[in-house]
């Protein structure tokens, strides 16, 4: 078992699966003999699962730059309290959503001014970035069908060329970062499929620090 | 009645009696025929007093960069929601509490990195200054026995050093900013003298305002 944590974050659009795969690739993790802390944006901390209630609650109208610094506040107050201390341990963490959730969404799918977004996630995380970053990608309608089964929350409610904007920014992120960012397809895949893909990313990423050691 | 808006913010440390002069101005000022809006930081708008709730519970651990972003995210909607549409209509916004005290209670009595802090203001709201800020001295430990008499909320706890260096902080703007900031000493004055004070700074910048048109 390594000493030194691993930093990973699962990205996608609505109904990509990610939080089904985070699960499971805790689970294979631990397996391996790794201590795991499984977490999520926004909501990882107790201040954080406030800050989400507000940032989900549909009856709530939110300008465009209070909801950025929301995001943010909760990713400062995650890292500080969560994610840095189980790195620190040596723990391989898990996050459902990270930074690039700010750009996909806020930049990509509202458009927001990109300049703004990379002063805001300058602050409050771009220089504390994961080791890997799984994108799942899914079709939109099949993803937002599967999503909002239950009720929209208020980034659910949002239109299709939206989420497919933020698809798009995904895509963009992966490029511009192919090192840190793996696409994985999900559009007709088996949970189990998806689930040896994931785990194929893994394999590679721990034997390469293993040889690093 | 002027048709170009104006606005206005009050500070100071725990205890100086701005809320109480806010209202009294508010008054003075409605009496001159002026339309006023009356309202603070944190809590202004509906998502702000949700966010007001999170900042002064005693009960949240919060980290210090989250703090911040979070008095930014409800001063980004207080600005879009609304100051800025007050001071279209043409009203008087008076504001208890605004970017100054996230300069001196965050910067100055946390002793955070000021660029940081700067940062942080220069994305939510320093480049939307007031034309006026009223800054309300008073003793520190005669400020504090009166502000926590019902109970103290997590800034009134804590200790005399940081509320000084608070005090501090605002002499400081006051002395970078001599056009824009005003410090009015309430030590041992009577609510009517501190109130006949504001008055007079009101007249001054308001007979200012009058002759340039």
């Amino acid at each position: 078992m390594s000493n030194s944590g691993l930093f990973i974050t699962l990205e996608g659009t609505e109904g990509c699966g990610k939080s089904t795969q985070a699960k499971l690739l805790a689970e294979y993790l631990q397996s391996l003999g790794h201590s795991v802390v499984l977490t999520r944006e926004p909501g990882g901390t107790e201040l954080g699962s406030k800050i989400r209630t507000i940032l989900l609650d549909k009856s709530n109208s939110i300008d465009n730059l209070a909801e950025i610094l929301l995001f943010a506040a909760d990713r400062a107050q995650h890292i500080s309290q969560t994610i840095k201390p189980a790195l620190e341990k040596g723990q391989i963490v898990i996050c459902d959503r990270y930074v690039d959730s700010t750009t996909a969404y806020q930049s990509g799918g509202k458009g927001l001014d990109s300049k703004l977004i990379k002063a805001v996630n300058d602050i409050s995380g771009a220089s504390f970035l994961p080791e890997l970053t799984i994108v799942f990608e899914v079709d939109i309608e099949t993803g937002l069908k599967r999503a909002t089964k239950g009720g929209a929350d208020r980034f659910e409610l949002e239109d299709l060329a939206f989420h497919s904007r933020v698809r798009d920014s995904y895509r963009e992120i992966a490029r511009q970062e192919p090192k840190r960012v793996k696409i994985i397809n999900i559009n007709g895949q088996s949970i189990e499929n998806v689930q040896r893909s994931v785990e194929d990313v893994l394999k590679v990423l721990l034997n390469k620090r293993e040889s690093i050691k």
